[in-house]
């Protein structure tokens, strides 16, 4: 992530606080598991975003500290409910939700989470933004929803697989952007920028996590890789592999997909690597990246847009 | 539920729509999920609340309509995850979202229908009515919450049940009451009259939802019994007949309640009855409907009047 990121310091601590302040509960039983979420808290991307094209776009208001807050709020609900989906029992080096808890609790907890940030997002004036956060959360559904319902689909087309990760992850970074210049007061079209800005950087964030599932080593990524693979779910490697494989690759490849055993894993591996198929990844997402940056062309220089344009470079 | 409800009939339908309309989705797969959720529509007793508050309370607003819906959505979201959290296979006569698609999609399906509850509910210009509905499904959540880390629990005290009830079930019915009022331009006291109103009904209607589940039989209710026994689940019966009995009689029923045979629960049940306990509990949930119908002491006479007083009766 950033390493210093003065411009916003101040308003990241903000947010971090005011997150705190939400996840307050007076019924102790309660009170612990979400101090025990706590310390499942991520990098804050979103927030930083909703910062930073404040800052880009002239300056920050009250509302962007609240803003940040409410989608980082959103985003922890959706890593909580993926406990309950993904079923992984390491997840940022620490015990997940699901394997302490229980299935239901983890549920349960990501709807308190939901609610909570919708509350939060209900002290908002403009009721436009609560109506786009929830239509972006509405988005990382449908593109979850798609994803299980394509599990075991190996006919997966590279369109539909970028159509299912813009809903899922790109479209609340997006959203991050977007009302970040929204609420610094930006003209409509440089909220777009912003929103596109996002969009791109959403998608090649998506690529390269699911690259990191399949090559990664398990102790950096802090979670359980090969995730992917268990559960049926192809990804951009794989799609690319059996686009340009000959037709009897293809019948060994999905025996593999379709078996799934450790040494399966690893035959695929080494042919996703030997057939170029990571390298095409890792270039397509690199292809986002820079039409994330070139979003931010017209946009002011200075340090936030600097770092802007650092972020994206450390996607890839 | 109410035979005939002529002074709301025309709003109820448009609510209805209101409530096809947000649940359409332009992916076929998605689509598909979300028609075989409306099999489970439930009787739609929030809106109702919400219109036949309103009603007394003066009359109705294009507000009520969109505040009926999103009600109705969220507690639609609440029964998807129960189905998460309940493992029933069979619900309201039809198979449950959880026994055709999985854990997974089920939690899924519940994230969607939250998000578009409150992508309606930022239409409404009024912020304060996400806020109520926002707190009212966090509270909806703290209940849900409170009772799996009580399972297993057989200290649990009366209050401690009320607690619960009144959190997971009687807050979304009160907050319906509460808004129908609020939406109708009526006085503080009087929406504190209509909440309470929903909290009473809300309370007795799970008191005696608890007491189907121990004593109902499975073809009328719609939906599983005994599952509350095989959770672990303590209810209102079961609270008070650990109250009355005799220390030896304890250390029988809790090995009923620990080991949970089919012999087991019909022993449970057979005590539960000669004891009293079940009596006991059909008391108080006519108690509280008696307190719940005294809130509209003071509230115009009339139709909508009429329908608030049986509503409460049909529920005991």
């Amino acid at each position: 992530m950033l390493q210093a990121y003065d411009c916003i310091m101040t308003e990241m601590e903000e947010v971090r606080e005011l997150f705190d302040r939400e996840l307050l509960c007076d019924i102790p039983l309660i009170s612990d598991l979400l101090d025990h979420i706590n310390k499942f808290r991520g990098k804050m991307l979103r927030p930083m975003l909703v910062l930073l094209s404040g800052q880009v776009c002239g300056g920050l208001q009250p509302p962007h500290r609240v803003i940040a807050a409410v989608l980082e709020m959103v985003h922890m609900a959706t890593l909580v409910h993926d406990d309950v989906l993904d079923e992984t029992e390491i997840r940022r080096r620490g015990k997940t939700i699901h394997s302490l808890h229980g299935n239901e609790t983890a549920v349960m907890l990501g709807d308190l989470l939901i609610s909570r940030a919708f509350h939060l997002c209900s002290s908002l004036d403009h009721p436009g933004f609560s109506r786009r956060i929830a239509a972006a959360a509405n988005t990382v559904c449908e593109g979850e929803l798609m994803q299980l319902l394509y599990r075991d689909y190996y006919d997966l087309e590279e369109q539909r697989y970028l159509d299912i990760i813009s809903r899922k992850t790109a479209a609340l970074i997006s959203c991050s952007c977007y009302l970040g210049a929204q609420a610094a007061d930006a003209e409509e079209p440089v909220c777009q920028n912003l929103a596109a800005y996002g969009t791109h950087l959403g998608i090649a964030f998506q690529i390269m996590d699911d690259v990191v599932d399949l090559t990664g080593k398990e102790t950096q990524a802090g979670k359980t890789l090969g995730t992917d693979f268990q559960k049926g779910k192809i990804t951009l490697p794989g799609i690319h592999l059996l686009r340009i494989c000959s037709p009897e690759q293809k019948r060994t490849i999905l025996t593999w997909l379709d078996r799934r055993t450790p040494q399966d894993y690893q035959e695929y591996g080494k042919i996703l690597h030997e057939s170029g198929s990571i390298d095409y990844a890792r270039q397509r997402a690199k292809h986002y990246i820079e039409q994330a940056q070139q979003e931010l062309a017209s946009l002011p220089a200075g340090e936030a847009h600097k770092l802007l344009m650092e972020l994206a470079e450390l996607v890839v």
